[in-house]
């Protein structure tokens, strides 16, 4: 459907506008390029927006990400682009200022959370579920595959037993669980459909008695008993009598819409998500067994590059890197696209190379390589800010602030249940310090085998209050980012657990996971506390001992060097 | 009137409890002995607490600083101990357990935003506001005396016309000011009858031609025109057709209660808090002035200390410091009664030395010193912590912590506006490195010549998110307390100013105000960072610089070595 089409369509339903988003049922979690409804509508391909198309104008919805590209894409004469977050708060103020009322969206695509919102916020508008419109699903099947339990640490009835204690707990009938990653835990199940993130896309239901049913589109192959979205519509309808507990946050408008009031529909946060954040002792081994093998293929990669860094580009790197994680066993995808920035590219925060800006490396800057991987066993994500050929003092000095911050999280200690968010700041301050700062939160959970990006826990100002617990896994990733010079980002993950304090058993600090060295070159020792190089050096004999094992002597040779004291 | 009366007036009001709390209508501020309700009622003197009476029962809610206090001074047979914070929410939740719906209270007692609160969330209540039944207001005149502009900085015109200025852009015709030292702030006035807080209990109203009206009782001899409490209710009964602002937290219900609905009244953070957060050039030189005059003051009390601590009590310390401080110019008042807290009592956060409670100093243990005073230029607030005699090795690592936290706050940048709460996890954290905590918050707002303790700004979780701009006094007081063995605390107040960052002219950073020597005997040295030596260091080449002209010979000798370089 064209935009000419919909606006068609508004019109002999006498609405103003549709509101299309990046989602589609799957409420945040990844979506495949055919699925892009924003770049079917106008060309935009980025991974976050939202389209308000009226009668005779169009506005497309960017954050500050994504501008530019945005810029590029859209045919700007058609559609205005509008420098905000596409946050829902957004869209309808602006609709408000407009003056369109009568609103037309697709209600598997918007949260009751959102939904209920926006009813409070902005009771003048008349919001009309017009279903999809755009209708971009395909009938590929997706084959769901089982996640042994040697990997997952606990089988799906142990795990689908906690739900049903849940339930019994709460006096409920079922848990309609809709975000996909919850579901993939809790089943055990994977699949290979989305290029980053090994979740199968289905709702489920699980019953008091700890029976689970699958709900999806062509999903094929699997013990799990499944049924289609009309099977799902026709269990809502039927609910009658029924206490069900949802999470209002991934649960779309249009399942509360299908259940009849005498259904006693409860929300409740995600309990999955809960569960899944502290790793199990099998998941946090995977955790730390993957974390090695993933730490040999970046430091082979680091070792290769130092020796032929003449003549790459940032595309070679990401090629080459892409290669040694093959190598590794249990491999199963990047985990997300690797940014390769060097130089000016390096200081655009989500930037990732393609053929039109890849940059050759050359003497005298600094290449910021984040990447990460999906493993059988779990999921890496590490960024290395590395010195090509000699640097300026400034970048050293940048270089050095940041992992001074970097380590001011590591080596904290804190009380079990404080909330990451009060944490950002210990890393943020040591910026501060030299007036620096960078636009994002200092640290994100990450799942075993699942989103590279998981909650509820968070190092973020702006994330969740949720309290940190033994067996978490968050990233420490504080930057700075110099705009058309360079930029600077040292990410480790980190897991949470006891304090090795005997009279405070309650604190928990920080263990390393990532075992890739820190590049030396880029470190001016002085500007460094004693407890700092302490940290540094500790760890570097840390990654030596884990990672030397499974080099060549060349390479082995050359992580000594990298790991030896300062 | 005593609770048999209070009861019988319930019961032929057909009222089920009467609400009785430490406020008067100058909600938060100091009360005088003789208008301690709940002591006049029950015996509890503590500073903080409310009473619940019903028909045959009643509780005193108090917080865990003064449980064994109200055990101590109340008949229990008759009261039962609450132990939880006199907050509305906790009283009116209690009530509602106890089925107990209709409820006396006085208007003049309670803020329309608590009001409004308790409406909101407890909607089965009924409040009936009965006025003041125990009536303990007495006619001693309060002499209204004048603060020179050489003092303030700005005369009232000035400030009024800061006042009148808002009204207009905010097409306002009242300011109607009920926080006491925002009253005597923007009038530039004082009094003498509160014994630690030299502020003037009167409301007023300022015009939107700068005309300000007092309002209360017994003031005497000031040339700002002043008014009874019942010209204020005639105010407020005619102004049908004004508009005036308010702040819903320190205004009385009672006055709401009497402005008609045709009156645009506006709820506004009082202008005067924010004002007067940010000191003007003079006021911030009459603190560093008076700083000076007082650690001038601790000094000679430390060396004096030092030279006879044996056979002395922490009474005999109080007084002693009380002394050297009465010698000082422009004394007016200490700021607070004197915590002078000897080994297990120090480990009491709110102790103040009695007869009953005075310990002996004896070999071996910490004296915690935390004391302040109001000069006619400013307000101090400053704890030190002190060996006497030879103290353990678990003592010494302590403090060396605490003065490591302190330093972490006292050292740290930030950009303008970042709120003080999130900068509490800067000291807090360093205690957490050992497992240790302090259940307070790491520093407060302070006035010049006002309340010691000051909004908006706070460095405490649980305090404000008003962000930090230049010139505002904040204390750094972290802590550790070992409940029967010794308290420690390190406290300075430190003022915000434009950091010595040239790149970065938003960010701020502290300056030390108060001039006190930090106990190096209680520092272990090697737990130091480098960057935390040299802060001391240079700290207490500061203190010498500044405090010893005033010295007499022997004092300088004490000054030189309790300065001289770790």
């Amino acid at each position: 459907m064209t935009i000419t089409e919909i606006r068609q369509r508004l019109a002999s339903q006498h609405l103003d506008a549709l509101i299309v988003t990046h989602n589609n049922r799957f409420l945040g979690q990844d979506i495949l390029p055919q699925e892009h409804k924003l770049q079917h509508l106008c060309g935009f391909s980025g991974s976050a927006g939202a389209l308000i198309i009226s009668r005779d104008k169009a506005w497309l919805f960017v954050d500050g990400r994504y501008e530019l590209q945005a810029a590029a894409e859209v045919d700007t004469a058609q559609i205005e682009i509008i420098h905000e977050p596409p946050y829902t708060n957004n869209l309808f103020n602006f609709l408000r200022e407009k003056g369109l009322t009568e609103i037309a969206f697709d209600a598997w695509c918007l949260s009751v959370a959102e939904f209920e919102n926006i009813s409070r916020r902005y009771k003048e508008m008349r919001l009309t579920d017009v279903g999809d419109w755009l209708n971009l699903d395909t009938d590929t099947p997706v084959a769901v595959l089982s996640r042994d339990v040697r990997y997952a640490g606990q089988s799906r009835e142990q795990k689908c037993q906690i739900v049903a204690n849940m339930l019994w707990e709460k006096h409920a009938d079922y848990l309609l669980l809709t975000a996909a990653d919850s579901v993939s835990w809790l089943c055990n199940i994977y699949a290979r459909d989305l290029p980053y993130t090994p979740i199968v896309r289905a709702y489920a239901v699980i019953s008091l008695h700890g029976e689970v049913t699958l709900y999806g589109s062509n999903l094929q192959s699997t013990d799990v008993p499944t049924k289609s979205w009309d099977d799902l519509l026709d269990f809502l309808h039927t609910s009658a009598g029924h206490t069900i507990l949802y999470d209002a946050h991934t649960t779309p408008q249009c399942l509360k819409q299908a259940t009849p009031p005498e259904t006693d529909l409860i929300k409740t946060p995600d309990i999955c998500q809960l569960l899944k954040a502290e790793k199990n002792p099998t998941e946090l081994q995977g955790m730390i067994n993957c974390h090695i093998r993933d730490g040999v293929a970046l430091c082979k990669l680091l070792c290769w590059l130092e020796q032929h860094a003449q003549g790459l580009t940032e595309l070679d790197v990401v090629t080459k890197l892409h290669q040694f994680r093959t190598e590794q066993a249990d491999f199963f995808s990047e985990s997300f696209a690797t940014i390769a920035g060097f130089g000016s590219n390096g200081a655009i925060v989500h930037y990732q190379p393609t053929p039109q800006t890849n940059k050759p490396l050359a003497d005298g800057n600094l290449l910021l390589l984040d990447s990460g991987a999906q493993y059988l066993d779990g999921t890496t994500d590490v960024t290395r800010t590395i010195s090509i050929g000699t640097v300026s003092d400034e970048m050293i000095t940048d270089f050095t602030q940041v992992l001074k911050a970097h380590i001011a999280l590591a080596h904290t200690r804190f009380p079990q249940n404080t909330a990451g968010m009060k944490l950002d700041v210990l890393a943020r301050a040591q910026m501060w310090q030299r007036g620096l700062d960078y636009k994002h939160g200092t640290g994100h959970g990450v799942a075993c085998f699942g989103n590279v990006h998981e909650g509820p826990q968070s190092i973020s100002v702006g994330g969740s209050p949720y309290g940190l617990k033994p067996n978490m896994v968050v990233s420490d990733e504080p930057g700075v980012y110099k705009e058309n010079a360079y930029g600077i980002r040292i990410e480790n993950l980190l897991y949470t657990r006891a304090a090795d304090l005997p009279d405070a058993p309650d604190f928990l600090e920080f263990t390393v996971l990532t075992k890739v060295p820190i590049d030396k070159r880029l470190i001016n020792v002085y500007l460094l506390e004693q407890g700092e190089l302490e940290w540094l050096n500790a760890y570097h004999q840390q990654v030596y001992k884990d990672i030397a094992p499974y080099l060549s002597g060349d390479e082995q040779r050359w992580l000594q060097k990298a790991c030896s004291p300062l």
